[in-house]
């Protein structure tokens, strides 16, 4: 019988660099490198591009530790923004995310992760000295602790909570509750209890 | 308020290719460009280098048109295989499935593709000419059509049923029916009724 193996070398080496990346499987990885094989010849060269200059051309701003193009980073060098308010989040993408929603008009620091004993990320592991340096420095009233609603977002927002309180500087926390259009029926009791607390005056 | 968009362009840009790719939406492909970013240098290199090399290295092999580095392939070559035994599949990952089971030792034949009138694929736009000149040539005893158990693939089957029966060369398909481990009672009533109509003997 023949061997099991058929794929050129060139082709099952895609297949193995797909298959490295999260969340896609072998399966997905062969269809994908497949797809590319018959896609116009310049889809993959131009990936390819884009692999090359991710790293290449981006770095980690000075000031605030987002992923940038530039140092400073737009935002941290935009005139228009707020320089007393600052959001503290876990990562590049929260920022992405809050940016979007239009709601805030400051600053951002990214911390890099968020503290997790289980997977042994320490507060050192991530940007709080940093954090601690920017903040020792004053100008700042209000400090907003964006971390994830999660058992390490929340590690992360009392360690910084017992770090920066000090320091004389206004802390909040992003509102737990119901999201925008969800169910009563099929909130789960602990986002419902937290509602519960956070009711506010109907005015 | 802020922009809306603050990616750097060159982290956009491999957001944008990712999303590309079948399967990917715009969630996956910044998880995978932001896990990109994070991971060691060396892994959005050498999956850059193996998205260059495979379309530099790879071709169609001249007999088959599987995917081959070297021309006649590694099949096509091999001397210890069956040359009176032709099973014609859809597509290059066909042959890896085939190959895997072990249960066929004869060369192939890709189509790159089935006949589907809805995408617009006719038979001109599959290797059909090259499958009925390479029959024609003589030599084969037997031709497994060897399409995927879709409409799109018995279309394909029936149309080269039609092409090859006047060469005088033993066709045939593979069989349908219970897939292996399968229960009879989540199998769907098309395949019950294959099973049923291809029923065997006990012996």
């Amino acid at each position: 019988m023949a061997g099991v193996n058929v794929l050129p070398r060139s082709v099952q080496r895609l297949i193995d660099e797909f298959a490295r990346l999260p969340g896609i499987g072998p399966k997905s990885a062969s269809r994908l490198t497949f797809y590319l094989l018959r896609a116009a010849d310049d889809q993959s060269a131009d990936l390819a591009t884009a692999l090359q200059d991710l790293k290449a051309q981006t770095r980690l701003c000075s000031i605030c530790f987002n992923i940038t193009e530039e140092d400073p980073c737009l935002i941290c060098a935009d005139d228009g923004r707020n320089t007393e308010l600052l959001c503290v989040v876990e990562e590049p993408l929260d920022v992405v995310a809050i940016e979007r929603s239009r709601a805030f008009n400051g600053r951002y620091h990214v911390l890099h992760g968020a503290i997790s004993p289980v997977e042994g990320i320490g507060p050192d592991d991530l940007k709080i000295a940093e954090l601690v340096a920017r903040v020792e420095k004053g100008g700042l009233k209000e400090i907003i602790v964006a971390t994830n609603a999660t058992l390490e977002g929340d590690s992360t927002a009392l360690y910084l909570q017992r770090r920066l309180a000090p320091l004389g500087v206004r802390l909040t926390r992003l509102a737990r509750g119901l999201p925008v259009g969800g169910d009563l029926e099929y909130t789960d009791e602990i986002t419902l209890g937290r509602a519960m607390e956070g009711r506010q005056e109907l005015l």
